[in-house]
């Protein structure tokens, strides 16, 4: 999975928000250039709710060339492009790039962040493969480290934590009906209606019956819904059970 | 534009994180339904970051029906999918469909959040048109409501905010090299490495000459870049200035 190197993080608390939002997605290997408080950290510990307890050893380096050893692509975060002649992604093509060469290649990737105040230097994104930039407001883009860390966490990561590629429907307890239910109810909606002259322009009526089906085929009523609609029209004309 | 309602939002800091999350990409009308410490709150502009002093007014609604009334289309944010029937969509596809309504038929759209310490609750939700879920790691899930905010304001926005569709070069000010001054470089360095005997097999030399050109051309060189390789070749043949 990929790894997250943090070069020279400045705040314990930091590292900490850092870690925590890499186990929200799922990510574990954290990486450390030279931290300037040192490692460990008490302060990264307690941000981290608990995330640190549930990784892997955090890995301290002193340089970031040493940190990026053994892997075969790597990301550097900047807040906007800068004047390097390497490409610059969003988060949804550093994505899609990185999990193709993961999983045609076995590449082992990373994404590096720089400090707090400066970012990355340019010296630092020279041993980068490529750079990836979080799209925001121009006129507000102020990201703290954390935050960074949590939107390309989840920008990695979110079509690879199972979930489906399709809209997913809720609760499994009442299928949609089948269409002969939704029909008698509809057959028993146009009968009452008939009863209460409701199609008064006789005319009109099939345009009506029509747009009247289009409301409650569309809306992909369930069992249980259609159970509700008849007590509803029962209650409506006044009878205790369905006709 | 996209609204986001905070149902009952408790602490003031988190409203002020939402703001500022909110004003990071793009958004800016911002309501809130009953607010636990009234409105307007110290806190939350303080956590703000000036964000709330860029937006307009935040609005104040005693109950959600009401800070929905004007939006066509609602998505209730939960954790987990809750048995409710309704389709739950991932915070890329609810942005597609956000989008399509919102262009297509200048729907007004909103995403709903729930309390800090409960979420939406279920009669929150049956108001809201959908619901959308962020993929999180199973095993630790917690996101809080500034961090929610960030993601789905991301995950709307990203794809508005005049991202290119593909990956961009970085800095203008060294264009690829043409093809002919590549392969000027590559002529000088064929004829440097005859000099040296390199091409010891000459039956393996025009693979060799092929190996070496794919290198160069798959690199996309830029000028400056190939100033920097004749350099090179000079020093390594020990000449002062390219032949």
């Amino acid at each position: 999975m990929y790894s997250i190197i943090l070069a020279n993080p400045q705040m314990g608390e930091n590292i900490g928000a850092a870690a925590r939002a890499m186990h929200n997605f799922g990510l574990t290997d954290l990486r450390l250039v030279a931290p300037r408080d040192g490692w460990p950290n008490e302060r990264a510990y307690t941000m981290s709710s608990g995330a640190l307890d549930h990784m892997p050893e955090v890995e301290v380096f002193d340089t970031l060339a040493e940190a990026l050893h053994d892997l075969h692509f790597s990301f550097a975060t900047t807040a906007r492009p800068r004047d390097m002649v390497k490409p610059v992604f969003t988060p949804e093509q550093a994505s899609a790039e990185a999990l193709k060469r993961k999983t045609k290649q076995q590449q082992k990737i990373g994404i590096v962040f720089g400090a707090e105040r400066t970012g990355l230097l340019n010296d630092q994104i020279s041993l980068c493969s490529a750079m990836v930039s979080i799209p925001t407001n121009p006129d507000f883009s102020s990201l703290n480290l954390g935050q960074s860390v949590l939107l390309l966490s989840y920008a990695f990561m979110a079509d690879q934590l199972g979930m489906p590629s399709k809209p997913q429907e809720g609760g499994p307890q009442s299928p949609p009906a089948p269409q002969r239910e939704l029909h008698s109810f509809l057959d028993r909606l146009q009968t009452d209606l008939e009863d209460r002259n409701f199609f008064r322009a006789a005319n009109l009526k099939p345009t009506m019956v029509r747009n009247i089906q289009n409301i409650f085929t569309r809306a992909e009523i369930t069992e249980q819904e259609l159970r509700t609609l008849h007590g509803i029209l029962s209650a409506l004309r006044g009878n205790k059970t369905p006709k």
